[in-house]
């Protein structure tokens, strides 16, 4: 069962590949995100661990971090999240602080993934969905490992 | 069972607990963290998600960003986090990523805290402690809540 996602969900997270492009060209694992108020693109982000040193530079965080300042406001609820790969249990963490409304991620990461300790840290009203561009999404972050793991 | 602290270790949280009340002094949730290097505090922060409007702003992020600074290292193994209160699951998470060696934290939280979403997020080889000087911290909590919910 696929989720139906529309041609503006598509839009949105090829915005969130090409920040997931531009991380892959900075030698940070190739992730990126994008919040949208369901119109418009609000923030978008790569991760940034390496180039800050500091493990919570994930696209997520700094994301939701730009989104809040933005509106001037701590919670998200009108908002919805696109990142390339799963979120971690802290960006799902910080998604359920955050209140957002949607999450729409790509590729599934089996290893670092949310879903890995167990549902339930998402937030109970938050709708998140899955494989949207996931091939690419995975196409990256192989490309990303197969040249550090030679 | 109660972990046996050390005078050392209730020293370090006694500093997390002077960063909770300027939390609690800031209009804050009362909430502090210190890192130390075992020896030496190397970061001290508290909460200040109203202050920066960003949920993301826990006394645990911040002093875990302000260590992999000072030591410019995004891995913290030999440090032991104190906080005052059990972290959520976006900051366990974060501790997770960072690998630092041991946490030691206050009063539980039962409604937002880790353990809630199911033990695992922690890193394998972190030591997990708690308990130590937890009424205090637990007290700071209520009265703060106390004052917001009249």
């Amino acid at each position: 069962m696929t989720p139906s996602f529309s041609s503006l969900d598509e839009r949105f997270m090829r915005r969130a590949l090409e920040e997931a492009q531009l991380a892959f060209d900075e030698g940070e694992i190739p992730i990126g995100a994008v919040i949208t108020d369901g119109k418009s693109v609000i923030a978008s982000a790569h991760n940034m661990v390496e180039r800050l040193c500091d493990i919570s530079a994930h696209a997520e965080m700094i994301a939701l971090s730009a989104a809040s300042l933005h509106f001037r406001s701590k919670y998200l609820p009108q908002c919805t999240l696109y990142v390339t790969i799963e979120p971690c249990a802290m960006c799902m963490g910080a998604l359920r602080w955050s209140q957002i409304g949607r999450i729409v991620f790509g590729a599934e990461d089996t290893k670092a993934g949310y879903k890995r300790f167990q549902t339930g840290i998402e937030h109970p009203k938050a709708i998140v969905e899955s494989g949207l561009l996931a091939d690419e999404a995975a196409a990256l972050m192989r490309g990303f490992f197969a040249v550090r793991r030679r």
